[in-house]
């Protein structure tokens, strides 16, 4: 595919999403993390207009002059933002005008892809990288706000559960390995600089957790005993009374876990989903194993299977060696967000097609479960 | 208006209201006090099939079985309630789902009102004041959530605007009165039974205070001198640092306004709206003067224009003698809400026709300002 | 006793309260509404330092520059005041400089006291009610912060427990009757104007609700039922779980009560003490009765033995007829709190001699519970 | 010294930190985070009754019943534990009494010290450990609570200021470097294992931010540019509206500091203190630097001198290696705080002799500056 037909590919995906979606789910926004599906839709293209269109094409008129006030989400160095919890109040503009803002940047955009411009082409691949982050977002925000619904409502076709084989030790030999994106395609600038890392003696498990697993853990009182967890962790399970992870539902000694094609028995199979770093932690404290560091995953995930969940690791989410800020507003990008944050690496059946990497970093919060995140197993040796 | 007509009517002008909104208004939910259109239009239909189509008709069958769930409110003995504050999550059933229960409901009700019973017939009366109740809290709650919109909205033709003659004092004769509702057509509760009360010499002021005092008031310094004001009422206004009525927008040193009909400049002539009753109180002592109690009120309102504004009076609401709360679920109505919050009378520009009288006890917590609240004035003699 | 007595003797009752405390007890202040026993001690007389010695006394140096700034209360016009939660904080003054300072103020006032100026003495009188009010909270409060203690630390002998005897009805005639202060003795702002008031038909218990009455509606569900209770006092019980009392303590099915005299059993015929308006509204609705107003009670006061518990009342705390707010900061007095407030009547064991009349107003939001507060039952006739 | 000498010694210091104190100053308890100098003394103690008495000596009485209780601290597998932040509420047992309790014990200690037996002398080690841990944090309680007295209490004899040399940078070869502590003294579990760590090129400032350094950021508009700052640094200046580190305070444009020496001007030579991660990292921000990796610090450390200021690091506190969770209480010891807290390296003016290591992890969530904290810059090469 050209840049041209990755474009419209990229940005039909965002609408295809929503297909099933009834002009009052579009609005949903369940907590201050999560974000409506109109917002995404709306800011993804935002994001073309600010940051391609307004600085290439001086003929380029804004469609309005208050989306950029709008749709802008933390970019503070562009101006006032609306705050993040009141996005599910804009119920103007329509779901109709978001989707003709999308049509009329996306034709200002094509013309301005066919120039061929190195430079603006760069910046587009960014854009299309953020939309699909935008993509996997609107799939599993939509998701949490949804499950206030006690009608548990259907909506979309994603095979959520995974069947994992049996799980094997795979051991890695200690040295100095070579971290970090060094390919000449897109990555994030939280994959750079390539560098080196010493990997100490460790071994690493070729399955995810499964939901029996997980059941195991619970029903030997894991959900009660403060020794597997960390101080911050076990605070978490007090105050909300945790006893199981996100979405799942007891009825009558039955688990059900909520998916966004409705309520579902649990599959014991499956690798388990939704469980935050306290829960992935401590599953592996009560096994009296660890989580992997990135490092270990990254040096070792040419040998399993990965993609179907987000897996927690040990790792937190700092800056590689010489990581420098981009100028300007897109360089806010990434560094910011260096601090209280775990990766973790991989991806999930939310990621959009042809979004993943080795050197992929994602993370969040040690508390959040609303993304596709699961449990790997690791051990020194 | 024979009932039939009534029923229709009231049922109607519910949907007439809502005319000019696009489906995604109808979820709006600002905040814990606001309730979405599509709730408003729900929970009324709700009331009518819950307390008079199951309990008086054996053929009737429930709409959805999760609807009571969904659509109960402070009723906390008709079981589980969905949080009030999660209102606006309810994207299913859609706003034409919902059109559809009206509907169906309506045509229920028609039957079981043909028929003529004056039991049930009392029920419906009680219903379809609930239901002009709810339609004022539509009209207020909707404008509240789509203040937060930056784009300004305009969804309804209320002129909110009321000019105010010059104020006269209207003295009022010391002695024993009799206060309440003692009539033969429709009253709450709370405005039985009728009863003495002894009124000591007062006068009432003829007119409503408008934007251009109330702007005095602010200039002089209203916000920023505790003397004017409660303890709680200064607590208030430093903790949000409030500085105007609620809707009110200073640019570039001009008061605007924000009406259901878009932004408007400040009308200096109009009776002032959007207070809370800290503020009422605030306004009256630095006039050197107080509110009237609910009770001067009543005995004076023939002698004054009254409707356009719930006026604040310094009563708290309180049963009168000889309350009793009605058995049963419907006798929950307003017994319970008998603390902490101050009476208002009158009636305002969001008031559906038809729904007031002398004796009507509005009520709410003093910090609350997102009714048409307005002040009158009065002093002791 | 004359006013040099009556000064001497209120104010040594202040030290002798805090006879049995050590010097670590003075501090105490577990919560913002509580106030450490050195405050108390402090702040009194502060109250006649600042109101009294320096206006009137040009000879008077201040015991230190910034205690106005230390032992200020809630006097917003006399400058910023230290933040009422953290007066706990000041551990500096010590005890003993802070007796000191009353031994300074003390000889000052008393030969102000000497010169027997009519101003100055109503002003002193003014002081010791507020020495005396100061010295029931300077009980409350400690108890509340005490009972923080698993210590359970005896250090006061008050005679917490009060028999009642089997309760009568007290019926009285309704008709107009004078209500507020007439006398020409001390009196408080918020017992004027003595005003008429009608009073309907209606009858009053001649005892105290005891503890094993309120035993009785806990055992029968009292704390289950949201029917009882205002929807405000039924969230109340649901946020924090209340199942019984302040002080009440399950231990192997037995109550025990914390006195200041450390933990004993409930007394069965002890008229129960430290609920709030909510559960003494709940209580009264669980019995089919009510509580009386304000007025009942004044009217009726000289037919029952009272001055035991602070009994609520069904009446808010408004301001009577012709009331009007004192010029300068000790006109601050009472309006300002006259929102969001229940009054409760009578008096209690740990109401200082001689600081109780029939029309003595006291009041506090319908959620707290640390005073001695108790249950007297009404009915409409 | 021999263990005995330095358990006497360990043990006076302590109260020779309080040897200024007055009584009412032992109870001070600021914020949930700091604890009052009795809870440190009580503490330190029942660790030593606790862990080494309790298990060791079957002759051991414990002192009281319920100090277990009382003061524990978060050790959650030895039983309830008094909420942490009502330490300040225990006004019993008296100061005296704690010191009788720290008499008790440490006579029964000095027995069970005398037998040599190394497994209690290893236990005692850490014991006496964990009592300067907690000396240091004695020490800056202490300050963070007096700090709201306005009365700036002088109570310790510690030069909080150090002058800074100019400084110069230190570059380090790269490589593989040995990380944590290999000697055979005593070392906390958490700078276990010895390990292998790949350095890449960087070089290291030799002297700290002095408090002129940091005024010119200050003064450069530090504190209102977003860009320096981490996403969630900014949102904490903006909520708490933070100008300058902690305990400094403005007066008439001079800029004063309280010590525990009381108040007194800034020193502009001075290594700057009190400033937390977010304000480290965003001072280096500002200069376009960083801060060192705490491997960075510890393969550099022996060429600048430091233990003047706990030195932030940008490393996430994590487990080493083959870092394993001592089975029983004492191993709840680190392993359970590894998340979301940053690791700071050094000492400070407050710790205490012979408390101090190059592989030494100390470690605080970036938002916290009431230890001693300050920064050093580094740079990749
Ligand atoms: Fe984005
Ligand atoms: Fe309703
Ligand atoms: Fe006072
Ligand atoms: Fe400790």
């Amino acid at each position: 595919m050209d840049l041209t037909e990755t474009f419209e590919w990229v940005r039909n995906h965002s609408l295809y999403l929503c297909e099933n979606l009834i002009i009052e789910d579009f609005s949903l926004q369940a907590s201050e993390e999560v974000s409506p599906p109109k917002w995404h839709l709306a800011h993804t293209t935002w994001f073309f207009e600010q940051f391609i269109l307004v600085p290439n094409d001086p003929s380029y008129e804004v469609k309005h002059p208050q989306f950029n006030f709008l749709f802008n989400s933390y970019y503070n160095s562009l101006g006032a933002r609306t705050a993040r919890n009141q996005r599910g109040l804009m119920s103007r503009p329509s779901v109709e005008e978001v989707k003709i803002y999308r049509a009329y940047v996306d034709g200002a955009m094509l013309k301005l892809i066919g120039r061929n411009n190195p430079e603006i082409d760069e910046l587009v691949t960014l854009g299309l990288n953020h939309e699909q982050q935008h993509q996997e977002l609107l799939i599993t925000d939509l998701k949490y706000s949804l499950w206030f619904n006690p009608l548990n409502p259907s909506v979309m076709d994603i095979e959520e559960y995974v069947s994992e084989s049996k799980s094997k030790w795979i051991a890695v030999e200690p040295g100095v390995y070579e971290i970090g994106y060094s390919g000449d395609q897109f990555c994030y600038d939280n994959e750079l600089n390539p560098h080196k890392v010493y990997i100490n003696d460790f071994a690493i498990s070729s399955a995810l957790v499964t939901n029996e697993e997980y059941i195991e853990f619970m029903n030997s009182g894991g959900y009660e005993n403060p020794t597997y967890w960390h101080d911050e962790g076990w605070a978490w399970v007090k105050e909300l009374e945790v006893k199981a992870p996100l979405y799942w539902e007891n009825q009558e000694d039955t688990w059900f876990y909520y998916t966004l094609n409705g309520l579902k028995p649990i599959d014991l199979d499956s690798a388990v989903a939704h469980v935050n770093f306290y829960e992935a932690s401590a599953f592996a404290a009560w096994k009296g194993l660890r989580l992997p560091t990135e490092f270990e995953w990254e040096v070792s995930q040419n040998q399993f299977d990965w993609g179907k969940r987000w897996e927690w690791t040990n790792s937190a989410y700092l800056p590689y060696p010489g990581f420098t800020v981009a100028p300007g507003a897109i360089g806010e990008y990434n560094g910011k967000f260096m601090i209280n944050q775990m990766v973790l690496r991989g991806a999930s059946v939310a990621t959009s097609e042809g979004h993943s990497r080795p050197t992929y970093r994602n993370f969040f919060h040690p508390k959040y479960r609303w993304q596709f995140m699961g449990i790997r197993l690791a051990k020194s040796l």
